[in-house]
């Protein structure tokens, strides 16, 4: 039970902000499997909602970006976000740039290395109704890694007021 | 001498990576100063070329946006970036994430707080051909603040190989 409470936690966190092997998922959660199985079309190409860093084991550094009716409902401050909006969470390792550093001449600058993988808020309220109206999903290499949609829900709850999106808007 | 010199330098810092005040730049600078007074139109919806963070006295998180131009010749490895090319680097505020570090436990998370400032690269190979045909203009809150531009172009030097552009695209 600790074990199962623990792994829950584990795959909680890392919907939220982070970056989970499939492998940490255990296979009794194929119940809340997703069934989206390809990343929403062109989302590398979509609007800039915000950037963040995790420390610790995730490492990286991450930009949030929105399809254009989560982009707008952001900007126009419109809650709950209306079906069809999609909230892609990208992240990369986050290392040290030597030559920046070069140029202002001392250790302080931190960029993007390789990618980590990429996760998905995809809003439908009725599909995902059990889980604030949110679908969790997230790939690894761009092939689709299950994740424990519930487990993702939970740890959202603090932020119902903002429709369960930790990320604000930056102009 | 010695105060020019290190009034170039932090200039020319400030260009690369940085937020620099307009009360910054000497009034013999004039010389260079851009005459690009507007924003350029919708750099906020353009797509990402990569994300960075600055430690010490900047201490901002920030993201690369490019448009059209420059996110086709980033992602179709084109050198030098064809004319109308514009790169623009947005800063937020490093800030702790409270809410984030709740979620997760432990203090890890940092997120964008205020905008500092907003910096673009514009490219015209003729009018901007004595600085590495990059024009480097800056805006603090939606007004433009001057800048000397030789000093920028001079710290991006190292990077020429890439025309000049530190950021690399990130997938």
């Amino acid at each position: 039970m600790t074990r199962i409470r623990a792994g829950l936690l584990l795959v909680a966190l890392g919907t939220i902000l982070g970056t989970l092997p499939f492998s940490a998922i255990a296979a009794d959660d194929s119940r809340s499997m997703e069934s989206v199985e390809a990343m929403p079309a062109g989302y590398r190409d979509w609007k800039l909602i915000s950037v963040a860093h995790e420390e610790g084991s995730l490492n990286d550094i991450r930009a949030i970006l929105g399809n254009e009716i989560a982009v707008n409902a952001y900007r126009n401050g419109v809650l709950p976000f209306p079906d069809g909006a999609i909230v892609a969470r990208l992240a990369w390792r986050y290392i040290p740039s030597e030559e920046n550093n070069r140029a202002f001449g001392r250790a302080q600058s931190f960029v993007a290395g390789e990618p980590t993988n990429v996760q998905f808020m995809i809003k439908d309220a009725k599909r995902y109704a059990s889980t604030g109206g949110w679908g969790f999903v997230q790939f690894n290499d761009g092939k689709p890694a299950h994740m424990d949609a519930k487990a993702c829900f939970a740890c959202h709850v603090p932020v119902k007021d903002r429709d369960f999106l930790f990320t604000r808007y930056s102009p």
